[in-house]
């Protein structure tokens, strides 16, 4: 159904910039043959695959000094014949030499393409490609693993192994069908249901899974609520620049700062801009105003701040009334803390604030854990599966809703010819996951989100 | 004089973000011994060197997948032990293996400290230590050639050789020395004065480069100048934004965008910053400005905008006037012709005037023509030798200086101890190009300006 071509394609893999290094990727069938027509150094295709040969690219002038590694296929990510060029890491050697390859006939990669040709040279299933392009977008330490173990097998093996089983009933109630009138039954109504009752059993736990495999990809979206000038951005930035420090004390790996995005503990919060809230006007009555509102009920977590220094106990209650009806979970942060009368904070000691100074600081480690405690994700480990992908939750989803189909006709006694119909819907959702059922419009779809160069 | 450290250290050296690959790099007398212990996969101590090995990073939990090249002294950049390792392109990825190899003992490189080991070692001599970091930096293809052409040997053995000379001389003269009263000859005059004679000629051929070179690396500084509203800013982002169109129309390989520098034809153009000439205000007035006057002055290259839409003739040769005045090349450049009366036109029309309109883009590749007339740079080509480092330029004229003043000693009969103090003077200068003679500090200062991870 999918046409496989295999013509030589190229990109730059590694991101654009100023560098040591930078390297650019060839795969496809001439991949090898055509280096070899701009390389000066050794001749290419007699060499042994993964090995690393100096040389210059260029054919009347050298462009660069590279190193160029061979990959032969079935050897290589693509399971074509590939090439990778590490040459120094200025765009306008990177460029001069794409436009080289691009006058021999070689076409710039589409994004994605290379995994692409990965999936369709069955490097691995299509779940598995989807984890390549999650784990390079892993913006924290237990998405990364979530995204290996879902690239190295995850549920990928059991699911194939459970559609086998199903196929396998599918073909026996076929089977009966063909008998016609002859009242059959080569497929075993009770091991039927005992394999579907197993199927969903799976699948629900992958299904609720995604609760905590969407948080850890994506972050748990935080509101910082409050009054106006009680301290909100203060807060934000303190939270953020401090949390930047930490990241930053390895030089040369510091990662693109996101912006409005803390990680505590391999978890990431992602604070959420709610205009009513972050300005200085319309805040606290945007309690009443209902964009805001919307807002914070779209958050798993509010940090709503009290301004100690100027509120009294009657209002912290009317307050509180307000950010409790919404029914989220919120952590009460007493802000300015130095500036509060001895009589307040006599008052609500005994509350269960977090008392801080953001202005100086203070507390943030005691904030920061109060955060911690309110979200309670355990670290991924290496081979646990989790379901991190929207497209494999909806797919899971929809298998379990048609297995209950399959289950409610073998409780109502449809016929078989309905049956099998349920049946072969179930292993379609199946199949769209792992991409043994796929199209040319999922792949592209699928694909194009990927890098260029990967 | 210089300690020689071979610990093991590693760097990330591509580009930090998200993308298809990372690579990083370890050199160092422990390098491969060290990664056995974190990777999963082949032994790598045992492997041939120039190979590649797939496996997994990580003690306990993987941290990724990965292709890690062995590289064994001395057939490595660094001439030591070496390893790269490419992963996944992600951030968090690249953070934790640095973070894994640093609880093993490795050491954060410092800028440069890859090449300084190869200088050290004896890859390459200091200028072409240097080259390398104007290579990655090159931000046009001339200068990319320029640079290469340098780390490619570029001067330094034609001044290793002529330096040899020299110190024969050199210690031919010494040695008469030792013979104290007896007046004796080794070193013969009249040869001595030939190869000085030599030796400048070769070092003034590299001093003149450098005008060119210097405009290679760094672009000829270029100041678009005018009267107020005669549309500067107009014509800077047209002609900046159509280069940059140009630019990336190969995905992938955009470089950063240079705000106000525009590359034709190989040729990069600086746009000088003049707060004064390029606000509204204090603009033809400004001509009497000082500090507009002085950016104008550095200008190799001005770009003088009429605007013909409200402009006489009168005024349009009071204002050519002010600019000849400078005396540095400039085109006349009448702006807004669409808008400009019939009367006008006719009487400048046989004046060297660029006729173009910035707002609707008319004439602009007739105006860049008369740009690239202007400036005559020729391409570089493979094995050009030409100076762009500001540091050989200074040192190159220091040695013409210094052997200058061996011809007057000549001349004027000197004696030997004398002659023999500027020789030495000569060869230490030479010496500093090539870093046969150089220290600690020098050093420091030339690798700090690296990239980390080379």
């Amino acid at each position: 159904m999918l046409t496989t071509v295999n013509d030589t394609i190229i990109a730059l893999t590694t991101p654009q910039g100023v560098s040591a290094l930078a390297v650019i990727r060839l795969s496809g069938v001439d991949a090898i043959k055509i280096t070899d027509k701009v390389f000066v150094g050794k001749k290419l295709e007699t060499q042994p695959t993964h090995t690393v040969h100096f040389g210059t690219i260029g054919i009347d002038n050298p462009i660069d000094e590279v190193l160029v590694t061979v990959f032969k296929e079935p050897n290589s990510f693509t399971k074509e014949n590939s090439i990778e060029i590490s040459c120094h890491g200025s765009p306008v050697i990177v460029r001069e030499i794409i436009k080289l390859f691009l006058q021999q006939g070689v076409r710039l990669a589409e994004p994605g393409e290379f995994t692409r040709r990965a999936f369709l040279n069955g490097r691995f299933d299509l779940a598995q490609a989807e984890a390549v392009a999650d784990l390079i977008h892993a913006e924290t330490d237990n998405a990364r693993q979530a995204a290996l173990n879902q690239m190295r097998g995850g549920f990928s093996k059991e699911i194939k192994h459970l559609r086998e089983e199903l196929i396998h009933f599918a073909s026996l109630i076929e089977l009966e069908l063909d008998f016609g009138e002859e009242d059959v039954e080569f497929a075993g109504r009770s091991d039927l249901r005992n394999l579907i009752l197993k199927i969903q059993s799976y699948l629900a736990r992958l299904i609720s899974s995604f609760e905590q495999g969407n948080v850890i990809k994506n972050g748990i979206p935080t509101v910082i609520a409050g009054k106006p000038n009680a301290g909100k951005s203060t807060l934000l930035n303190a939270l953020l620049n401090e949390e930047r420090a930490i990241v930053s004390d390895i030089p040369g790996t510091t990662r693109d700062v996101i912006e409005d995005e803390m990680i505590l503990d391999g978890v990431a919060f992602r604070f959420m801009d709610t205009a009513g809230l972050r300005d200085t006007s319309d805040t606290i009555e945007a309690i009443g105003v209902s964009r805001t509102r919307e807002s914070m009920k779209k958050a798993a977590l509010i940090l709503y701040l009290f301004d100690l220094a100027s509120t009294t106990q009657t209002e912290i209650e009317a307050e509180e009334a307000e950010v409790k009806a919404l029914g989220i979970p919120y952590i009460k942060v007493g802000n300015k803390v130095d500036a509060a009368s001895p009589a307040l904070l006599d008052k609500i000691e005994n509350q269960d604030f977090v008392f801080i100074s953001a202005a100086s600081k203070k507390n943030l480690d005691i904030l920061k854990e109060a955060i911690l405690n309110q979200v309670k994700i355990s670290t991924v480990k290496q081979g646990d599966v989790l379901v991190t992908n929207l497209r494999h939750f909806q797919k899971l989803t929809e298998t379990h809703d048609a297995l209950t189909r399959v289950l409610n006709g073998l409780d109502t006694g449809i016929t078989g010819d309905f049956l099998a119909m349920d049946i072969r819907q179930s292993l379609h959702h199946l199949g769209e996951i792992t991409g043994q059922i796929t199209s040319e419009d999922l792949l592209a779809n699928i694909f194009s989100k990927f890098c260029i160069g990967k």
